[in-house]
């Protein structure tokens, strides 16, 4: 294979990207100035050492040569009484785009799928339960648990709460799930019952 | 215009209906059997009168002689202390269908646009004051104001508190809104901050 | 199944509705002006009266008292060497548009799909069969196979060479097939080879 | 900027791609095996110098130490009678993939479209030229101008030719452009009337 092919094979592998799209990609370089090329090269060879994983809450940031936490686990102003266990970074984005939560944060990286029997390796359960037993000397509360509004997401929140149990047994540690209900922009006529439901139980 | 013309022109005022799918339901009815033919012409005819707005809650049901008010509003079993208003007859399907709900409904017939000064003639407002009139003596309790949760619909959840102000005045009567989360199958990362909001708020 | 139910059920057999769009429909003619429901009704009722199949095409056309043939094939300027058989009436609409034809017609009335062994009901082959013998005499030359260039519509061509094979035996009627090449607005790098083939053949 | 945003902001440069894909271009990079980085990394940086533009038909093609021509304009068996000019690469590997032609190719590299005045700098016009008036001694015959049937590719077209005029003069050199007509799959009712026409004329 050559290097174009080879080139284009490693596009593949990016998500969402077929064999058309990665070809256009290798073109796109093929055009680029070479000081970008040269740029984006090194970008790629060192993004692996220059963004690293927190060691609280896991999700991944640029570090500043400052520590090992992220700018929010490091963040005194932030209410250690609160986690919020998310599956992804991305979700920990869009929680403070709200501007509606001060807590602190835990990604625990992937689901339990409803059929699955053992962890998946990408799963930091382990890690979870460590950051718990820490937090609770400390203050925590409650743990919400952020899970995405399906099975494999429900799953999940049942699978957190079972694996800390013996964490969070004789504390006054809680669990509680973000509320369903009608999100912005919603049609009554195309919901299902079940946000339906919720939505009445939770109108206000 | 001749008699194809002007079927295809009927059928290109069917919502949703341009041109193309008007002229091929044409085509469909020229292959029917007549005696389908004879039978949709005549439900056309008269399905104005076999199907009429219920008195109370003014949705559409097929009349079936036994009065002018819809088996729900007819139902001595329903909660006479909640009144749900809603926009268009598919949104008590919906709630129906979620088996959640036993109060009673008024189907305001249209919303209140954000921008709009006056009331469209398909609003029935004069109607939904009578309602809450005639009802205040006999023990309604709740306002549910069942609208889309985008500008109109919440524009016209207050033209409706506004419109009951003095009918409520002096009375228990409250006003409540569906509650707004996270609906089923709904990811963290593509919901608005005002849904993750109101999903934190309301988590349990 | 009351009034209602009926007429939705109706329009749930409109080609590409499903029971939310026949519902509205149901709904839309609640609203409608009683005239306008009036004389929807009539034209339904007396629609396969005043549209008939042209006795020559099979085309469906208005009626007007002047005959059983549509203007196509009433209109002595018409070639009658030439003879294009399409599947479906839109096609010759198609092909009217584009103002290049002056032949006529034969509507077939579907395809003979590949795997099919035996004719569907609703094929014209013996109606074919008839005109084609019935013109052989007054001059026609070119049979033109105007069916799409997918497979059935290729097997559909087949199916019409050896059905007329006894009709032009001895005869100089030709068979054609319309052109194949590249479409307007189509790009090569999409296209497939068998058309790239062709627009290659077909280059001027 | 910080590595990770850099990094974002140069995925968000490729074609297609908008800042959340390119945020999950990078996060698939920062889970990637450092051997699979490092390989991309070094394939970046040296496509440039790897892959060339063919000297004489101008497309990219991994350059294998034996000469600045690509495998089709080396291959001594390709009619040098036929020159085909087509806009991009892509539109070679969709004309190899047909089989059907064995002449020589160019890459434009661009079009010109109808309302622009000047040559693109991206546009190989004297390129072009050169090419002929070199292969007019060796038995050029024909250029198969391969553009696009939209009304830029039509100018195109016409540019072409009369960036030609004087090199073809006085020689048996013609100007041929692909066969229009329908496409593999193409419906006559949804056909544009250039196409119909195009494929009527073009029966047989």
């Amino acid at each position: 294979m050559n290097s174009l092919d080879k080139l284009i094979a490693h596009f593949e592998k990016f998500p969402g990207i077929g064999g058309r799209q990665a070809r256009r990609f290798a073109f796109h370089l093929l055009m680029l100035p070479k000081t970008d090329l040269q740029e984006l090269s090194e970008l790629v060879a060192g993004i692996q050492d220059q963004v690293i994983g927190c060691t609280s809450c896991r999700r991944f940031f640029a570090q500043n040569g400052h520590g090992t936490e992220c700018a929010i686990c490091d963040d005194p102003n932030r209410d250690i009484s609160k986690l919020m266990v998310v599956e992804r970074d991305s979700d920990i984005q869009a929680i403070e785009r709200s501007g509606t939560y001060t807590g602190l944060y835990f990604v625990l990286g992937g689901t339990m799928p409803l059929l699955e029997t053992k962890e998946k390796k990408t799963l930091r359960g382990n890690g979870l339960k460590m950051i718990v037993n820490e937090r609770k000397e400390k203050g925590l509360e409650e743990n919400i648990l952020a899970f995405y509004l399906n099975p494999d997401g429900e799953n999940t929140g049942r699978y957190v709460e079972s694996l800390l149990k013996d964490e969070v047994a004789d504390t006054p540690i809680s669990f509680t799930h973000l509320g369903r209900g009608l999100s912005t922009g919603s049609e009554l006529e195309y919901a299902d019952p079940e946000t339906i439901k919720s939505a009445f139980d939770n109108r206000s």
